[in-house]
C-alpha cells in the first residue's frame, strides 16, 4: 500500500486525457454467483441453475451488482490503490449489455476522458474515465462513465 | 419466492408514475466494512480505522460499492424479488453524497418515474425509478436513477 507523498503514488496531475489502462478480471464460478445472490440479490435467475436454464437468459447469470464488483476488482486493487483518491463521486450511464456467465474472464479498458481542477479547492480535482468490459469474443458486457475526486500534487498546486 | 403467473407477482402494468416504496437498510458494522474492503476495494480509508481517523473523512467509511449493496439490499429482497423482472439495464447519475459510516441505518425511498412499453417486444417494457437514501438526520447519502426491464401482464398485452 502506498501512502500520500510516496513517489509511486499517482496524483491528478499524473493523468492525461486519452491515457488507457487495461485489466483482466478474476473469474467467478457458478458457486460464487449463487453465494453472492443469496447474500445480496436473491432473484431466481441468479440462484437456481435449473430455473435459469428455462428463463430468458438460457442459464445462470450473475447479479449485475456482482458483475460490477468483478469488473472493478482489478481497477480498485491494481490502479486506484496507488492513486491519491479522495472519494468516488458516482457512476454515469452504467449499462449491463450482456449478462456475466460463470467462469468468464473479462477484459476491461478504462480511458481517461477529463482532468478537471477544482475551482474552490485547489488541492484536488475530478478525474473522469470511461470503462468498457468485454468478454473473450470481444462483446461488450458492461460500460460506465466514472468521475473520481483525486488530490493534486502539492508541487503542481504551489 | 413467487413464480411468473403467480397473482402476487408484480408486472410492469402494476406500476404507476409517482408510486413510492420505502425501505430500511440493514446496518453494516466496522468489521463488515473492513471485510468487504479487503475483498473488493482495499483502499486504506475503508480498511484501517486509525488511518481513516486522520484522513479527509475523519473516520472509517464504507466502499461506495458496499454502500450500493446496503442501499439496494432491501429493494432486491423485498420488492424486486416479487417483480417479473427480466434484467437490470443499468444506473444513471449515481451519486455518493455522504460516506456510509459503521452501523448507520438508511431510509430508502424509490419513486416510479416512467413506465414505458417496448415497441419491438410487446411482452415487456422499462420501469424507471429514482432512488434517495437518507441517514437518520435526513441527509442524502446516495441517489441514483434506475431503469429495469420488466414483463407485462399477459392479459394487458392480449
Amino acid at each position: 500500500l502506498l501512502l500520500p507523498g510516496d513517489q509511486a503514488m499517482k496524483y491528478l496531475d499524473d493523468f492525461t486525457v486519452g491515457d488507457t489502462f487495461d485489466f483482466t478480471t478474476v473469474p467467478a464460478s457458478a458457486e460464487q454467483i449463487i453465494a453472492f445472490a443469496k447474500q445480496y440479490d436473491p432473484q431466481q435467475f441468479h440462484l437456481d441453475e435449473e430455473f435459469a436454464r428455462t428463463g430468458p437468459h438460457g442459464g445462470l447469470i450473475a447479479s449485475g451488482f456482482q458483475t460490477l464488483l468483478i469488473v472493478f476488482g482489478p481497477i480498485m486493487r491494481d490502479l486506484m490503490n496507488d492513486v491519491a483518491n479522495i472519494a468516488g463521486i458516482g457512476f454515469d450511464k452504467l449499462r449491463w449489455l450482456r449478462p456475466y456467465r460463470p467462469d468468464q474472464v473479462l477484459h476491461v479498458r478504462i480511458t481517461i476522458t477529463a482532468v478537471t481542477h477544482s475551482r474552490s479547492k485547489p488541492d484536488r480535482g475530478i478525474l473522469a474515465y470511461t470503462l468498457e468490459a468485454r468478454d473473450s469474443d470481444d462483446n461488450l458486457v458492461m460500460t460506465v462513465d466514472v468521475p473520481v475526486m483525486v488530490q493534486r500534487r502539492q508541487d503542481a498546486v504551489a
